[in-house]
Order: structure tokens, then C-alpha cells, then sequence
């Protein structure tokens, strides 16, 4: 089953995905993408907000992506996807830790189909992700560019 | 120098970094946390929007944050740094090509003293990421926590 634009609905909710933070993976992203102190060494991030080494907020949000891609595959929404052409607003809302398991929950907040091009549209999503005690540390809202079901060959 | 939230004003504007794009590093970052074809495999760039391989827009935030800090540390303001508390808004304006030289300007919008605790405060700054041609390829406005200078032991 192949889904689209025209599939989704205001107000659908999804919940889905696992991912194991490991330590060796904070450390790795951030030593490439975020090297600050607080997310590579145990001694600075016990001076700092986090208390010990928490994963970069670009790290929870490449985690994230990672769970939402292999959701669309498992659902049959990932040939609709077109790229991402921004978020609303990001806000990292808890620490996350290694040792950490996260999750995802979506809700579909607006389907705007293209007024110039009939064969795309935009979805404005909520993604919410949870640690293992149900804590949310990171709340976003995408905006993603999706084929609609006419554009099929 | 040690700089701190205190030392930033509203207006403030700086232009700095330097990143080179690789092929290997696209498709290495895409791989672990964004995996879509468009951007993996040429052959399916080539059905997208895209045309060819581009970056995870996530990829170009991390590469940016590298960016970022790099510069906190040439002018002494890394330590002044608690983290990040999200992002007001992130548009992807323009796609990431391997091969690609990326650099970053910043301008402080609000400077944010906390009323409850007189040790920090938040700061909005735009981040735009310019490519090699000066298009921008990423504007964002992050919401960073730093320390004041009155925290200083």
C-alpha cells in the first residue's frame, strides 16, 4: 500500500519507534556536530544544566528522524515524501541521557495540497518524543512536502 | 576573554566558519538518522525535488552547530554556554550539495535576563547558513541559556 498527501487527516495520531541512546553515540555526535563540554564529558556536565553527558538537541532530532523514516516505511508513506522544508518551532524539553529508550508520537495539525502545483502539497505535523519514564524531551512542529495520490504514474 | 550574556547586544552581527561538504559525510549522517533516497542514491535524487544527492537538513544543522561553537570558543564565549532550550522557527531554503563550502552569520534579536534566577538568561539569535554561492541554505532562530557575568566564581 502506497499513501500520500491525500491520506493523512487532521487530528491523526501515530505512535511509534524505539531507540537505544548509547554513550559511545552522544559522544560521537557531539565530538563531531555539537562538541561542547556538556555533551562529551562527565566532569563539565556535572557543572552545568545536565548534571551528566546528555545527547546534543541535533542528536534527539536526527534520532527522531530516524524513527519517523522507518515509520513512513512501515505505513507506506515513504515514496509520498518529498524533503522537509522547515519547522515551526523546536523546543527541547528534557535532557536526554544514554541509556535513555525513545519513542514517537505524531499528530497531523494542517494539509495544505499546492495551489500552483497539483502534484504536491505541505503537512504540518507535530512530533512529540518521549524518554522511557513518558517524559517528552523534544516537541516539534514539521512542515514536510509530500506527493498527492494524482501525481502517482 | 571570557565573554558572557551580559556582553551581547541586540543587533550584534557576525559572519564566520567554514564547512566542506563531502559526498562520504552525506550519505554517512543520512544513513544513521535520515535515511531517504533522495538522499543516498543518486538515481532517486534525480526523481526528486532535489535533482541530486543533497544534505539531511539535519545534516546542515549539525554542520552548522559545528560551526557555531568553533566560533563560541575564538571569542570566548563557549563557556558562557548551559545548552539550548529550541529553535523559534527553521526553514531549509535552498538544497546542500556535496561539494558545498558552507559559513554561518549570526545576529542577537532579544537578550532575555532570567527574573528567577539572576545567574542566566536566554538568547535569540538568527543563524543563517550561506553557501559558497552566498545563497542561504538554512535561517533559524535559536533560543540559547547562557550565563551571566555576575555568575562568574
Amino acid at each position: 500500500m502506497t499513501l500520500y498527501l491525500d491520506d493523512l487527516k487532521v487530528g491523526d495520531i501515530a505512535r511509534f519507534g524505539r531507540y537505544e541512546v548509547t554513550r559511545e553515540e552522544v559522544i560521537e555526535f557531539a565530538s563531531k556536530y555539537d562538541p561542547q563540554p556538556f555533551h562529551l564529558d562527565d566532569e563539565a556536565a556535572a557543572q552545568g544544566l545536565f548534571g551528566k553527558i546528555a545527547a546534543s538537541g541535533w542528536h534527539t532530532a536526527g534520532m527522531t528522524m530516524r524513527m519517523q523514516v522507518e515509520h513512513w516505511r512501515e505505513i507506506g508513506l515513504d515514496k509520498a515524501s518529498l524533503g522537509g522544508a522547515g519547522m515551526d518551532d523546536i523546543r527541547w524539553t528534557h535532557p536526554v541521557y544514554p541509556g535513555d529508550v525513545l519513542s514517537c508520537e505524531t499528530e497531523v495539525l494542517e494539509v495544505i495540497p499546492s495551489r500552483s502545483k497539483p502534484d504536491r502539497g505541505m503537512v504540518k505535523t507535530r512530533w512529540t518524543t518521549f524518554n522511557q519514564r513518558n517524559e517528552p524531551v523534544m516537541i516539534l512542529t514539521t512542515i514536510g512536502i509530500m506527493r498527492r495520490r494524482s501525481a502517482a504514474g
